[in-house]
């Protein structure tokens, strides 16, 4: 059932992890979350409305990936941890997201 | 300067990171900013308002922690991740922590 509050779209060079949450959802939930199986040798974005806790989970859950960005609908995409050199920590990647889609 | 924008105070438990900021910040911030030193031998919590890649980025620098979890001010702080089995991921710890202090 979780799975559903997410989807996966593989672009060519990271993984868009989108979240989709349809009603409020409890921190218990982090106990039984199931996250996509997405693409290791691939960046990860990770995008959409959710507690800050999701998102907290989610990137501590990808940590291998090498590297993630959090969409922010102001900026573009926001490079919080790389693991390679050609993407940068603090870098904001200009990706549009269509976040209800 | 950036040290300014956190504030660590040292539980019996756990520390917590107040996260302290006076203004929008950019996402430059995050290629030079130096995250207070804090105790490994405990658990950390991360308090304040601010952008979710600003907590993702902390998030991942503070990974080693034996726990981490993440202050919402309806809720408590809810465990994002944890490596020692007296704290579970998905929990929450009933702390309240004044975020203008």
């Amino acid at each position: 059932m979780e799975r559903e509050i997410f989807e996966v779209i593989e672009k060519e060079k990271c993984s868009i992890l989108k979240i989709k949450l349809k009603e409020p959802i409890e921190p218990s939930i982090l106990k039984r979350v199931n996250p996509p199986v997405i693409n290791y040798k691939k960046g990860l974005i990770i995008s959409g409305r959710a507690p800050i806790w999701l998102y907290g989970f989610l990137i501590h859950y990808y940590h291998p990936t090498p590297f993630i960005g959090i969409y922010d609908p102001r900026l573009g995409v926001v490079i919080i941890q790389s693991h390679v050199s050609s993407v940068k920590v603090g870098e904001v990647m200009d990706v549009k997201i269509d976040e209800e889609g």
